[in-house]
């Protein structure tokens, strides 16, 4: 083995000041388990003048990314840059020119993790990606080495630091979402655009990302249904509480037999569930295995420190291959063909609320409505409304599959007595499937 | 690589029969990570007819141990029967006639860990062991890969279920102690002897063990201090939760600096505590790393299929090394010398129950006590008791150092206004460390 292992940095933002970091200072840690120093040698950056948190010579800033991906005296090269099309032509240069890769790119994994992985296996390279989801919390290794005997049939994730900041302070406080939504932006929770967290799309790249693992099989991103939180109400959450829920913005990964289904959407938990005490910007992933049973691993999903410990622990992982002289051989493909449910196959209680005129026979009209369809309800509210001629009905049905409550719901839509069907979540039982 | 991979089971209990299940019924999972089959060879049992929960050929059984570990077919000895001399014995064999070993044993693992991780080692052989910590979950494997590039500071487990359970229904249903044991027992989670479980010292074995991978250092059994449940009454109970604690036996690792101290003991948590909703027979370790901060793992602690899948997953690990030929070169040995903190180095807040005389001052007296010693209070109470001339007084110091602590607890006892120190216990502080 070479006397020591140089690599090449993509980015020196939040994650590649705090890869820097852990390089620089848990130095004698890592030589002691990988039989060599780690020396960084190139690191791409945007502006070689920018003030940064980290102190680099500047002979080792550089805006040319060949100067990283095709040095040949560079081993492995870490991706926190962000960014996919062009990020991938990066990459994929990089694992041509035998170079190891290490990304923290969730984006780019769970659109191209299936080609990258492909080009690295082809090439003899290691590529990991740990960091791409939940952080600081080594949950993909977990699914693959830790979990690996065992049959996973369910994973449900807090998998976005941002939305369970802002649906914890909701909660808790009773504050408004914009409110909330400002002050995480101000402490750097959530990004100036938060689309991406708040529509739930981040959720679903990393939950696209956990199938594929879990149940060893190819889910794209499109196959994930999203919903994010932005029509969260404090009414909804009043209720949720009042009935005994939590409401989270939850990934839902679940196989039956040989089908799956993958979804993102704001979820009413048991306040007794594991996940239902995950608050602030803390993820957690929920493993059943057919003979584990309930796991969780829980940490923290962001931040520059966290995420840089699940990079440089990646790079231990490429090095002690190195050192072993068994890189890119410890990807396993995909076992299964894809089988994804459709929505007669896919079942659940929902939460539902509605406003009716009220009129006599309205909430007959609106029970026999469901009971045609066979879905039958778990609670039932009726509260009157302030706003003259209305009342409230909140119900928990049962399960039912998605195809016949998405037809109840239509249904209730064309109802005369119905004013409006306010919100709609998905409740998780209380069972342990 | 051969055609299959030969194993040899000893034992064919709880946990052997649970691993004989999942390669089973796993099989085609485990051909595809690993590339060929796994087949049952062998399998050292007590008694040739018992009747059992799994049914293997009787051509698979024997009583006799050297057709397991002197067999030169078998490629993988898993060590399921429990035991520590003889045991020892048997897989010291073993890896010298070239075996790879699983093993789920804690209490070998606690006491010749370091010796027998040396001697796979010196034969090219792998040796692991995840299912002898926290059953089902991956902790080990957590620590060594996931969290390599941290610097892991403090850990602290509930790592043992029979105890869980029993402080859980304590606390929640206020039973009293010999009743919930007796149900424990019923329901198989406690043994018939509970010693080892009650008494702390299973605890201590998986703390050694933890402490040993997460500070890199040798650690002995002896050096972890031992305090079991068994003294705990519903009093305690009750005012733990009255002043907002949650009473667990908690296993802790310490680190400051270079010096480290290891314990088992009740302990008051916070109520927020990620640790304090753990409840039931659930185990838990929460780790927390320089880098990545908090994170937590939680899962089944023990049970047949929960703990074979650690085993099994251990021997899919091995299995894959020998795909690659790399077997027997993943151990690192520890980095650090031991060293253990003193007395006057450990530092806590303690809670402090005591009946003392009611007479005028004896309050006075008893504060002052501690203010000598330069120890404070955060919380105190004081309530008449039903016995004549007593009162009880409840405190909670703020962080004093234990050799302090104990020396002020060794006063009170002499002083003649203390009719009794009733209990003592370490309260887990509210900040991160």
């Amino acid at each position: 083995m070479a006397k020591h292992v140089s690599v090449g940095l993509l980015g020196l933002g939040t994650v590649g000041s705090g890869v820097v970091k852990i390089i620089e200072n848990h130095q004698d840690q890592l030589i002691h388990q990988v039989g060599c120093p780690v020396k960084i040698k190139k690191v791409l950056v945007r502006d070689l003048y920018k003030k940064r948190e980290v102190q680099l010579d500047s002979s080792l800033l550089t805006t040319d990314v060949n100067e990283v991906i095709q040095d040949p005296d560079i081993d492995v090269v870490i991706e926190v840059m962000g960014g996919v099309e062009e990020t991938r032509q990066y990459l994929l240069t990089a694992l041509k020119n035998g170079k190891h890769v290490v990304t923290a790119n969730k984006d780019l994994m769970a659109l191209y993790g299936t080609e990258l992985l492909a080009v690295a296996s082809e090439n003899g390279c290691d590529l990991f990606y740990e960091a791409s989801v939940a952080g600081g919390i080594p949950i993909l290794r977990s699914l693959v080495d830790g979990l690996a005997s065992d049959r996973i049939t369910k994973m449900m994730g807090i998998v976005n630091g941002t939305t369970n900041y802002i649906l914890t302070k909701m909660s808790k406080y009773g504050r408004a979402y914009e409110e909330v939504l400002a002050e995480a932006q101000a402490l750097g929770y959530a990004e100036a655009d938060p689309t991406s967290d708040v529509e739930g799309l981040d959720a679903a790249r990393k939950m696209a990302i956990l199938a594929r693992l879990g149940f060893s099989m190819n889910i794209d991103l499109q196959d994930v249904y999203v919903k994010g939180i932005t029509g969260i109400t404090e009414e909804d959450l009043n209720y949720s509480k009042r009935l005994g829920y939590t409401m989270k913005l939850i990934g839902m990964a679940h196989r039956d037999g040989e089908k799956v289904e993958v979804s993102v959407q704001p979820t009413l938990l048991p306040d007794s569930h594991p996940l239902a005490s995950v608050n602030d910007e803390y993820n957690a992933v929920y493993v059943y295995g057919e003979a584990v049973g309930e796991t969780m691993f829980y940490g923290p999903g962001a931040g520059s420190l966290p995420t840089a410990t699940a990079v440089v622990s990646d790079l231990v992982a490429v090095m002690k291959n190195m050192r072993l002289g068994v890189n890119g051989r410890s990807a396993v493909m995909p076992q299964y063909n894809k089988k994804l449910k459709t929505n007669s196959e896919i079942f659940s209680k929902y939460f539902l609320r509605i406003h009716v005129k009220d009129q006599v026979g309205a909430f007959a009209k609106i029970t026999s409505l469901f009971s045609e369809r066979g879905v039958s309800f778990e609670k039932i509210l009726q509260l009157p409304l302030k706003e003259k001629d209305l009342a409230e009905i909140v119900l928990v049905t049962h399960k039912a599959s998605l195809k016949d409550y998405e037809e109840v719901l239509q249904q209730l839509r064309d109802l005369e007595v119905v004013a409006e069907v306010k919100s709609s979540y998905r409740v998780e039982g209380d069972g342990v499937l």
